[in-house]
């Protein structure tokens, strides 16, 4: 088999996905950035409040394609339910390459029909991250 | 004189820019990313469509930055209405950083009030680029 | 429509597209590098004859993912059949970014079903590095 | 003695050490990536199977390289047979440059007749990737 059929994130699923997210900043008086990025890695959208920290630009386009690439939350939880050290979450940033990839909360893999199509993060809101890119994430599937 | 008031963009002008630019490059069918970057050339709002090449995301991005930082369209025309050789475009691109600044045409500053306050550019549709971004550029003043 | 289906190159169809590729420079007695990239530009199969120069891997790799980028030959040569001159296919590897896409001639799409599925590329064998990569490239499709 | 006779690892040793990482990996039903280098470093061949991470790219190039630089298995062990501990394995990784060298299990030197002659590595199996290399390391020699 020298190809499968696999399902690509479009324009329009990712711009859904962003708007829930800054909807949700909004109520909640975050100033944020938001990526969504697909399965490859690369933007589909993004949007930065006027206010928001500029260091959030690659800080979100970095933890969206670092969830897009593992098909799981950024962060320190494993696959298995186990909590990765802080440590080991920092080491693979660093193995992976720190111009591509951040590893800490904030970013969630786009699932659909059990296939991971994307990713998006959130900067700007620190502990609130995830759950804010949570309500986009969980707008076109899982 | 320390400080000076300045006009800053939101993320509500630059997201009515990309719109309108979205919508111009679908009524010509043409896929294409859009950029809409600050003053400080930094990444306020962007969209590429699923098809469009992947390689239109740096290039809108740095296009928009270039105009942006330099207050003019990019490609060939100086500011004195003379034109710029290619050689000379590509030597500027250079001289500022090729994963900053692209001066190629497709790029606009975004003037509101005769101040700067950005720039928005287009990639994916060729010698298109540039009207398809004048459209959003046009919206917020000149 | 949030997402749409699409066909995903295989590792089984990068090796078997890599190893045609192998066949044909032995025959031509070249030293090569040989790169199939996904079509998000990310690496799938790669091989270096020992002798090859160490330049020809980033180029390999490079002049892959630029067709995987571009649904597009490597070099000069436009979509719409008119040469795109060298300056044009500088400016083009500058603005996307030179440590990730090389656009000199010696890189071909894959394309499956209409679909561009990924790159395949040569580098060593100078001129012939596009003829070679063509032995590969046309084993899946076109 | 202005110059001495070392081995070179081959493209036909490389892949033959890749090709029974692939087939272990297969058996255990793991998604990974395997890179061989040679004694510089340099990629001579690598493969990932497509539904593998995307990180496992890089990481497992970087892991192959940093064997093969140091003629040691990647991770804790010292050569003194004491740990060493996480944290000295990353800074080794970050003063050797992040890009080129990751100091984590699954990395493998390759040693043929008390040469090294480079390194092999896999990534995308967590705990496993170590034995899984090292199916392919005893092959050329040890």
């Amino acid at each position: 088999m020298d190809t499968k059929p696999v399902l690509k994130l479009t324009l329009d699923g990712a711009t859904k996905v962003m708007n829930a997210v800054l909807k949700e900043a909004l109520k909640r008086k975050k100033e944020i950035s938001v990526a969504v990025v697909d399965a490859g890695g690369h933007l589909l959208a993004f949007s930065r409040m006027e206010d928001a920290e500029l260091t959030t630009i690659s800080i979100a386009e970095n933890k969206a394609r670092c969830s897009a690439f593992t098909a799981f939350p950024t962060g320190k939880l494993s696959r298995s339910g186990n909590e990765r050290s802080d440590f080991h979450a920092l080491a693979i940033t660093l193995a992976a390459g720190t111009d591509k990839m951040v590893n800490m909360q904030g970013g969630l893999p786009i699932i659909v029909n059990g296939q991971c199509v994307g990713g998006v993060a959130v900067s700007g809101a620190g502990h609130s991250d995830g759950e804010i890119a949570q309500v986009g994430a969980a707008l076109l599937g899982v």
